[in-house]
């Protein structure tokens, strides 16, 4: 596998709803999202699908930054976001930080604000750290 | 406001990622989504972020349908997905069914399931049904 | 290990709360708890965490009876109970099957009523299979 | 109502399990629960459903702290918690946070930790803030 995960900008999904990594480590990942009217449920907010997407995409990463290096894959288990004010305009911020690095779950927290730096939504996120298949020559 | 919900597809991101609603009540929804690249994490699978995405339109969709007519808005609160079973191609479905329709919360429940009917994305969405703000003449 | 779990009734905690298991197989699991003052918190109303004990249980109680033939343990990774109605007398009744049986985590839904069998919280219970640790002679 | 919630320590469920409060206003709560054999599950871990009682217990009771003197009542919608490390023994700890304290729902995260300060559970307890009855003369 040679998936240049730390130097590229996501693909993807995490693309097309505009992810941009601005700093990641396994201790951390900070993110944005610029808000356009395709991120937008019918009444003019943010969808929830963004917000949890987010918080999957920067889980899901941190975690592969971490467990690659051993040979070992990530695969998300759950994803529990909730909602607490809603955002209309400007940049979204993420900030996702490890809580738990066991041997075969990952959990994440991710704090989402708005460009005034009000916390607009919190996740939750559980990834699994599995074997690698064996690759064949 | 003159949303007209029912009779359209979603715009906005429930458009973007792709959601086709084809059947529509308070009682439950059915949609599905095609699987395509735009829609994928880097390993190649459907990201957890379009599982959740699906499951907050549709149970926002759909007690928006329950209670505007009594002059209330829907707010999603939470979004809980589990992710069972990968999917990579085909097409995505989904049905949601409201287990609590309460005053103040509805509550649905949406199963996701690839194209041979295997259970793959389990979501919990937890709706708040609130005054609509009152609107100036 | 010789854990009678499948003859005998809980003990510990959920001896504690008053579980009664009145029907168990890996595809379902059927309980009781009967209400009284010491599960209620101030208000009167039975307390939160005896819906998730009471989820957490049956969860744990199944997925043991599903893997431990096969010299796997469970251990809980989440549980997440919503709360939809209040119970304040009578039993309480518990309903909980198994929507994912993997070869690394079981995922459990459970439906908890009162005793006129409206729907009072649903819980998804995440119970990870782990290899038992080799046992000395 | 004339609950003297703030000079007395816990009683019904929260005293049945165990739950010592050691410091409380709207900003934070601080608890502690002894591990006793009648907490465990049957493989000697104190039971999940004990660290989500916990984390309800203390969510519940802070935002009572919080908006009673409004006239107004705190009802749990939800409670998610994590497993993330087993304890056996000594002392359970507790610290309950409130992240959102919007009109209508207060969202709060627990951490509990083992004596040793290793987090071993995380929670998310989300609770509604509704309008007490109306009480009669």
């Amino acid at each position: 596998m040679e998936l240049d995960l730390v130097d590229q900008q996501p693909g993807g999904f995490d693309a097309l709803y505009g992810l941009e990594v601005t700093d990641a480590s396994t201790d951390g990942i900070t993110a944005r999202v610029p808000v356009r009217d395709e991120l937008k449920q019918p009444f003019g907010l943010v969808h929830g699908g963004v917000y949890a997407a987010i918080a999957e995409g920067l889980a899901s990463f941190g975690t592969v930054l971490g467990v690659m290096a051993g040979g070992k894959l990530a695969m998300g288990i759950s994803n529990h976001t909730s909602f607490l004010r809603p955002i209309t305009e400007g940049v979204i911020h993420a900030r996702a930080v490890p809580r738990h690095k066991g041997r075969t779950t990952w959990v994440w927290e991710i704090e989402i604000s708005d460009q005034d730096q009000r916390l607009c939504a919190l996740s939750r996120v559980t990834v699994a750290v599995r074997d690698a298949p064996a690759s064949s020559p």
